[in-house]
């Protein structure tokens, strides 16, 4: 089964509408792509952008929401490589309302391999492109 | 020309690589949105949402990152109603760094009208109908 | 032992200057307090505001930072209940970086009950001040 | 009279109580901050931090709120110096909703000159002292 970090719909989460600020969801994507690469990957994120100098920016982002989140919701935020590239990554994002089989938003983000001190974009090296085939889950 | 709101990148919208974390951008959207209701269609959000009690929740969002921006940045956040449907509104955002003139995001979101009492989707009313419609740019 | 509760930098949390971004310290109170209600209260803190109808603004808040933070930090958010009036109850936090025994935020708000439907204060209902009591810890 | 920075409550910075969640106004004054420094002081805040490489990070925070604000609230953050040491600036915010006399919030922060690159604190370097002084406003 894919990896899936377990998350808490905070208070300062909620908008004026009384559901989740939708932008707080790219925050939670974040969050739990910093999990997989501790959890799936072996390495901290923060060590690839400190120690390896490598940034991700996100170059494309698509999401779909079919149902809203309220305070107190427990959910679980899976993440998948879906596409790996010469310097681009995909990665797959669904999130769930514990409990539920039926993910409640369904997107993607492409990100970009960028040289952190150039700011230029660089191909995937190696070592990283050989932890991102091994979590590599080829079905959709 | 469309509706543009003027923002600035702020200290605390960099993240760990130097650039806005792009999550903010989706906070930037709904900022020029609420702009766009106060000046184009001339009613303030908040009182749609809660005079009006409708909810406008995101169902689909979209978005295309050509160039990051850094903190400093003055930059100008254009929206325009790219689709009217029965119950949905597709609004289209643009960023640009000040004195640009290609954009830097591309990107729009799929709305939905909700009733906010109920929670259920309804048709979009008249009155924000006409309001959009006089403010629909048909011309990508 | 005083409640902890364990989070981590994120890449999102840090500003210009590399360190946190000190406002995100004010929502790890946050964070941390709705752990300590779900953990040592015994009542998830989002019942409290839509079941009990309780609400709980900051009415003063005030801290100390002797050390920045970094992303990829491990932190650990103390809270205590350090004094329970009529219809206030202040809370103090304190902020280690996991393996560290001094603290390098040391702070405590105070907050005020209110009845979320009048939003006119309210003295502490005795169910949460025999809780809150429970849990207090008498030396600072 | 002291500077004040226009902000208006958007959508995203409302709690689940309906109010303002209070680590939001902590990032206000952040944003008054920079207003104040490229208004009053004649130098963009990025400056200070990118190209003479000092930090003002916060040691110490102190607010009061005495009543909440709403979502479409128009305030204002007026930021004053009220204090400047050897290497230590505090500067005091006091909000206020449009057409009101009275603050809601009256607060302060002591921040501390920092090299940006060893992170050691400094004396406040004399072309600062000086746009700070003739900014200063000796009452409270």
């Amino acid at each position: 089964m894919a990896f899936r970090s377990q998350l808490k719909i905070r208070f300062g989460d909620i908008d004026r509408a009384g559901i989740v600020y939708y932008p707080r969801f790219m925050h939670y994507f974040h969050v739990a792509l910093e999990e997989f690469f501790a959890s799936e990957l072996g390495i901290e994120y923060h060590k690839v952008v400190e120690k390896h100098r490598i940034g991700l920016p996100t170059v494309h982002l698509e999401s779909d929401f079919s149902r809203p989140f309220s305070y107190g919701d427990k959910i679980e935020v899976e993440v998948r490589v879906l596409k790996i590239g010469q310097s681009s990554i995909t990665f797959g994002y669904r999130v769930f309302k514990e409990g539920e089989t039926d993910p409640r938003i369904v997107g993607h983000n492409v990100t970009v391999c960028l040289n952190m001190d150039s700011f230029i974009k660089m191909d995937i090296p190696d070592w990283l492109r050989q932890l991102l085939e091994r979590n590599y889950v080829a079905t959709k």
